[in-house]
């Protein structure tokens, strides 16, 4: 059955949003003509309104709506400490962690030379503009733990190196309240490779 | 962390699509924001026209974008068979068979009294209607194998039976193609009740 070319329209349109695929994305266009008509114009505006707003903080990156985001603008964050990350959701999860309180640098991806992705779209430009400033005393690797998140994070470690700059990667391991018996091999591997002496 | 006003509403308008939730919404967000501004510009333009142009069928209650839908108005589709779905991806489904040569007609839901659903919601009038103008012979129910659904089924059928209009039930059984030893012990149960001979 063909769908009328509005719908189809819609239908296709949700397939921009990651992981609805096209029977997805024809139960959300369904709900939203249905039952949904309010949260359907809400979404419009909201969008609308997001992207005219929503900008990169100047400095790390991250999505913010000033030109500076909160994190960098607040003078009780540790400037010696710098975190890369890949993504702003990633910010999002440390700081919900409450455990750090230096500044971000937001990669908005990693290195992937086959999908066109090197330094200069990572923003190792400014990434390093930030560094020759001389307030980072460490910069902490927090890309993820996959072939193209570890191939960053040493790109990095060497831009810090060359400057004197102490690089650290996070450490990668069992997780906390994880029961070893359902822990993937190379995770276990990982942690008894980076084990401490206590 | 605190999201900046406009994502952060953009993060709750996301949470109107069915079975998203605040951690998949803030990934859409994000991702809508980061690189896909132009999906993102093409869902807010394509909501609001779909608002704008989609509505439903005056004979079934289809979703379309004319007066009378594709099927209500195509004159080769057999009038004498009128099914009764839930939803329009139901008739999606039942068209996607190729099973069915008659007209549909959508409730846009079930008989839910705790929700306040009844049959003025349901269209039980319109659908009176139509079985008032007596060419219909066969009223096929195919609502959800839910209590609700069997609870919709069964007030529909009445309707049918008070004018001498035959009513059925879509077979309730094995999936073509499943395995006996996979298949839950309810639907076993309507597939031995409901046998044939052969």
């Amino acid at each position: 059955m063909k769908h009328s070319p509005h719908l189809a329209q819609l239908i296709e349109a949700l397939r921009a949003l990651p992981g609805v695929g096209p029977k997805t994305a024809q139960r959300m266009a369904f709900h939203l003509l249905q039952d949904g008509r309010p949260g359907a114009r809400a979404l419009a505006s909201a969008l609308d309104e997001a992207l005219e707003s929503v900008v990169r903080c100047r400095r790390c990156r991250m999505l913010t709506e000033t030109e500076l985001c909160s994190i960098c603008a607040a003078a009780q964050r540790e400037a010696a400490l710098l975190c890369a990350v890949e993504s702003p959701a990633d910010v999002v999860a440390i700081e919900a962690s409450g455990s750090y309180r230096g500044r971000y640098f937001v990669l908005m991806g990693h290195l992937s030379p086959l999908d066109g992705i090197g330094p200069e779209q990572l923003g190792v430009r400014e990434l390093e503009s930030i560094l020759d400033e001389g307030g980072v005393r460490e910069l902490i690797l927090a890309t993820n733990s996959t072939v193209e998140g570890e191939a960053t994070a040493h790109f990095l470690s060497e831009l810090a190196a060359r400057r004197g700059i102490r690089a650290s990667r996070i450490a990668h391991g069992v997780p906390v309240g994880g029961e070893l018996e359902y822990v993937d091999g190379g995770t276990l591997a990982h942690a008894l490779a980076g084990r401490q002496s206590l």
